[in-house]
């Protein structure tokens, strides 16, 4: 048995998550370890919250980070909206929305599954097909920026449709967040969940999540207790709640908070749509590298999520080889495809602190040398200078 | 809105946890993040499984940490081993006996309750009854170390009278392991969770879990999918599962587990019996000074947790006052009484990095000038001597 300590290289991270991590947010996280119930540490779940709702875009009351990653998060919003016997509309264009369905199925509620291509968005008249078909629809739910693919589906249009069928809508921001344009109250979103490590360049173990009013409304009348006790808001209100008298629900990951807490005053500092411009201008310098070497991406423009960049494997290129070189020589992590695009793509994420300048660059010119190197058909030498100069332009 | 970094105080934190994160374990968790797939990650959570089965004393394959706090780590055990319309024997004798009748309804199972009273063991001679009148129990669920009261229950006679009449056996050990003898293969425990705030002193967050081959034919033999898709340990099973090729399930909280990684070296270092001898040690020792003041314990010696020290409110004595003045003038948190006990006791933890000679010292020296500052009835001026003469005897 090994009785060392651990210490991990220092990596550039552009996968699909963790990104790169400010240091300013590890820093935080080795500050001193105080009590989840301390007068302090609740000032700082005050601000926390407050500095949440800048990022969702929202004035919801009920916003808070889940103890727990992303998928949690996800949980939280099925077993809190749906009971046994409901009908849930899930749109599936990637892995999330196969992961939203094995949620509401184990809810005891029936899936009505709308499918598109993987790497197109959601379409629109599908899902108003599928809510006219099923009027007896308690959710809509759908992935705004689904992770495995990179495209992004039009939540405004499709939280209006929902709404207009009187469904709630789930939402999976956890790539968005941070990243591309969300505004949770302006496009009325009811259960919106997220996650520290993407755009928030957070460490992963954390879900940002807000709940509307209408959906609190849902979950505060249910009929049945929600199947799990660790992510059931009636109680976790009771400690996140703000109203009054704190209750013990479960004990908080006080370290992983500090580290949530300063993302989240970075982004303010930085102010969200200047984060939001950041990530579209990073995304625009890359795709032009890309291209130039002659890649291309599975994404059609219109639909590209900015801060991951789903770019196809040219032919004859060994997936496994290219990104073990780069890891090995480069301490570069790229995202390798996932499900159906395993083998078929590549995912180049550009999420938070990872969106830089610096990164892009050093990005692909390593894939410049390790694709040349290994004798793929690209264009050499010309992906830097191409990025370079949508910088200077 | 708050835009500043969070700067918490420096505080002892001798409640119930978490409890003093040894500095080591902070500056782990701020080595660079890296991804939850690399090579070098996959390494580290080898290890980590390793040092948890000597944590644990066990050799179970299935040992790992749930990426959620210990009452997840709680649910985990409940969701997989139950199916609805089964039945469970649950031992109550402080707030988790609660949780755990909850978890055990939310799966549509039916708790069947063993009551003692808060502060007392579980009694085995109450169990065995409850075993004889329920033959058709599939589980007995009982607290090892009721982290509200401060008792100890007799895990492997308990366990020994489960096996007698084919229950398996769920024991919640969040608050002893690591602090006081724990053996998960000779007691024969078949499912065991805990947490990483408590006597590993690392930062709450994680819930380490071990799963005996009994538990894990039971959970592979299921009529019912787990009603909780992030808790489900058939599919966590893929990714910690340590078997060929590692499937994504959720984004493993990286940092964390870095934290959780040196918490688990710095017990191996010290050994797992010294550490349950040292936590002895420091208990003594407050003890004495504690009892020299006259105070006294609600929990009878045979049955007392070292880590954990729950002590009666003197009458008269302002419970809230006294522990804000500890708090705000010595940056002492001590906990508060949960449940039944809120008002009545005081819980002093002497929890790994905390059970320590210089925290026994401090925590008498403060209580001796707060309590007498306010009149309370207490023998002022001994209790720091006294238990100086139990470290020098």
């Amino acid at each position: 048995m090994s009785n060392q300590s651990f210490h991990p290289p220092v990596r550039t991270l552009m996968g699909p998550g963790p990104s790169d991590v400010n240091p300013r947010i590890l820093q935080a996280m080795a500050r001193p370890t105080i009590g989840h119930l301390d007068p302090v540490f609740v000032t700082m779940m005050e601000e926390m919250k407050d500095l949440l709702r800048y990022a969702f875009q929202t004035d919801n009351t009920l916003t808070m980070p889940v103890s727990a990653p992303g998928s949690a998060g996800m949980e939280m919003c099925f077993v809190n909206l749906l009971e046994p016997g409901d009908k849930a509309i899930v749109c599936q264009n990637g892995v999330f929305g196969g992961r939203m369905k094995e949620n509401v199925e184990r809810c005891g509620a029936t899936a009505v599954m709308v499918e598109d291509a993987w790497g197109s968005a959601v379409d629109p008249h599908k899902v108003e097909e599928a809510l006219k078909a099923h009027p007896d629809a308690k959710v809509l739910a759908f992935v705004h920026a689904e992770t495995s693919t990179g495209a992004q589906s039009d939540a405004r249009t499709l939280a209006r449709l929902a709404h207009e069928h009187d469904c709630l809508v789930i939402a999976d921001t956890v790539t968005s967040l941070g990243g591309s344009e969300l505004r949770v109250d302006d496009w009325e979103l009811d259960a919106v969940y997220s996650g520290s490590q993407k755009c928030l360049s957070c460490t992963p173990g954390l879900s940002p999540v807000t709940f509307s009013e209408r959906a609190l409304e849902v979950i505060k009348n249910r009929k049945h207790k929600v199947q799990s006790w660790f992510l059931d808001l009636n109680l976790v209100l009771g400690y996140w709640g703000g109203e009054g008298k704190r209750s013990y629900h479960h004990t908080a990951p006080i370290n992983a908070l500090y580290g949530l807490h300063e993302a989240l005053v970075i982004l303010r500092e930085e102010g969200i749509e200047e984060s939001w411009a950041r990530h579209a201008k990073n995304h625009q310098a890359l795709r032009a590298g890309i291209e130039a070497m002659g890649l291309s991406f599975i994404v059609k423009e219109s639909e590209r999520l900015p801060q991951l960049n789903t770019v196809t494997i040219p032919e004859g290129v060994d997936d496994a080889r290219v990104r073990a070189r780069l890891l090995e020589e480069y301490s570069l992590e790229i995202g390798a495809g996932l499900g159906a695009l395993a083998g078929k793509v590549w995912r180049i994420g550009l999420m938070g602190f990872a969106s830089s300048r610096k990164n892009v660059l050093f990005c692909l010119g390593a894939l410049d040398a390790v694709l040349g190197d290994l004798g793929a058909p690209i264009q050499r030498g010309v992906a830097v200078e191409t990025a370079n100069r949508v910088y200077a332009g």
